[in-house]
């Protein structure tokens, strides 16, 4: 483990969940854009708070840990810690190098400096970033005593504080890098997915969609038929990353469920879609709840060309816009001591 | 092409549609048991019929092509036959070797004899076997003038008389082999899956369950979060099958929501799914709309035992049944000269 006091920097990317066919299952880690954290331990003395947030961006998101998705992820973890603590110095005689051993929890104390480069709100998995981040940061403080799928569950409280739900799909690409497969969430099942080189072109119109409202429009049942051709298609994007089939992917970026409500809540989305995939992107859709939109792409050329058709689109209709060009991560959130 | 007047022999396996939880996408073929057929083309006159069926088998099923799911699939490629002449004659200068050409379409005649092995009604791809067979036993008479998605889209007109549906999740694995994936219906495509050495024991309770009949009882809407879980286990059974990981294949033999309704039509099925579970097996649950049951098992020992599980309980409650130990199919339709 870390030594107390020791600050670490902790890197943690942008997601991009639901990949537009597989809602509430698939999702993938993007090298740009990360936030930046730092974490350090140290003992806790008497009633001290046992996690101390420090905002150093200008979101102004709260610091009450209960209220703060950092914050819930770590309640999370340290609700195990003591019963882990028992089990590791038993089983692996984990140990401290200033004490000789980790502090009980109630002796543990975390601080964490947020710098969120990922916008708030903006469907990139902005939440995530913050849980995952500081789960895998406390994770690395303590000598990596959590599984990677402990830290998911952990995270998955930062989730349901910020949007009403437990939901795994931007926490577990951001932990485990790459594109994942959250196979089922009770019990949790991570599976990580290989995938060919893709590049990966974002803009993020500067509207607020809320992840509740986004969820709230969604209907609870849906036809038979359409989740047949949704399945169809969830099985097909998994052997087209796979086998790196790239047209099998493109093909099998199709959702009929749930853009086709959730797309109402983006202006110009389905020209913009269009104009994309004429520029030659593979396909795309809304990331995660939206109001983001991802292409992916075989060519970095490609994807620079979809990045200047959704400059022009919403430039066209006076939007503001952010847009980035880049490529999956495969490493998830990382830490440097 | 085969020359006039001579006879083939066909061999069509019986396959697993669904395979738990990819209701009308996935399939496999199986080693055991096939359908035997005899076919051979001959030169037309006048106004004779196109297509003769004859049936040396027990079921009486029957004669008329338009009735039988074998003709229903030839009319289907004979309907296409005539453009897909035309078309070769120029772009592959395809010829017959007695007569120098393929005959048109109104001077050719086909012959099949059909012994049926899958007994009709079993739930693991009778109806299919019969039309794949026949349109793939055409193809290589005529010189293998169609592709394989060609051949499935006919031969699904053999389902739709069989079952008054068009699917392929039978017939796409029957003729391409191994576990196949229908990514879409229309247009077809089908994505053949790699897939480990695995064991196939099937137990045919002889009762009936129509396949019209199973269809129906099923909802035409399904709850979201019903169909969430639904795709993470398809995506966890395609990304355990090409990982060649048993223990993903396993989890992920869930059905959330067809097997919980279909299941009530088959005497004993939770506690035998349970033994055969207890025996070692993966997992597995209906074949197709059943009544035949399916279990997919890592050895043939494990295979062998849950035979026995099957037998006992059945024997128990005085139902008779077959069972089948058998594997993966890889070749699908196999064609003797």
């Amino acid at each position: 483990m870390v030594a107390a006091n020791q600050w670490i920097k902790i890197k943690a990317p942008a997601t991009v969940a639901n990949m537009v066919c597989g809602f509430d299952i698939l999702g993938f880690a993007v090298n740009n854009p990360y936030d930046e954290m730092e974490m350090r331990w140290m003992e806790r003395s008497g009633e001290e708070p046992s996690i101390t947030i420090i905002n150093i961006d200008e979101y102004q998101l709260p610091t009450d840990p209960e209220k703060n998705v950092a914050g819930a992820a770590l309640i999370a973890l340290l609700e195990e810690l003591d019963e882990k603590i028992k089990e590791s110095t038993i089983t692996k005689g984990i140990s401290s190098p200033n004490t000789g051993k980790i502090p009980a929890t109630t002796k543990i104390k975390f601080e964490v400096k947020i710098n969120k480069l990922i916008k708030p709100g903006s469907g990139v998995g902005s939440s995530a970033a913050s849980s995952a981040g500081a789960v895998v940061g406390a994770n690395y403080l303590l000598g990596n005593l959590f599984s990677k799928d402990d830290l998911v569950r952990f995270a998955m409280n930062g989730e349901k504080l910020a949007s009403g739900v437990k939901h795994a799909d931007n926490i577990a690409p951001c932990i485990f890098g790459g594109v994942t497969l959250v196979r089922s969430i009770f019990p949790l099942e991570v599976v990580a997915l290989p995938s060919p080189q893709l590049y990966v072109t974002i803009v993020h119109p500067q509207i607020e969609v809320r992840t509740a409202d986004a969820r709230s429009i969604l209907r609870q049942k849906v036809l038979l038929k359409d989740a047949i051709k949704q399945w169809g298609n969830i099985a097909g994007l998994v052997v087209g990353l796979m086998k790196s089939d790239y047209d099998l992917i493109g093909r099998s970026l199709e959702d009929v469920i749930i853009e086709p409500i959730r797309s109402i809540l983006i202006p110009g989305f389905d020209e913009l879609k269009k104009a994309c995939k004429q520029a030659g992107a593979l396909g795309g859709g809304i990331s995660g709840s939206g109001p983001s939109i991802f292409m992916l792409s075989k060519t970095k050329e490609i994807a620079i060309a979809v990045e200047k058709e959704m400059n022009q689109l919403y430039d066209g209709i006076g939007l503001p816009h952010h847009t980035y060009v880049t490529t999956i991560n495969q490493a998830g959130v990382e830490v440097e001591a």
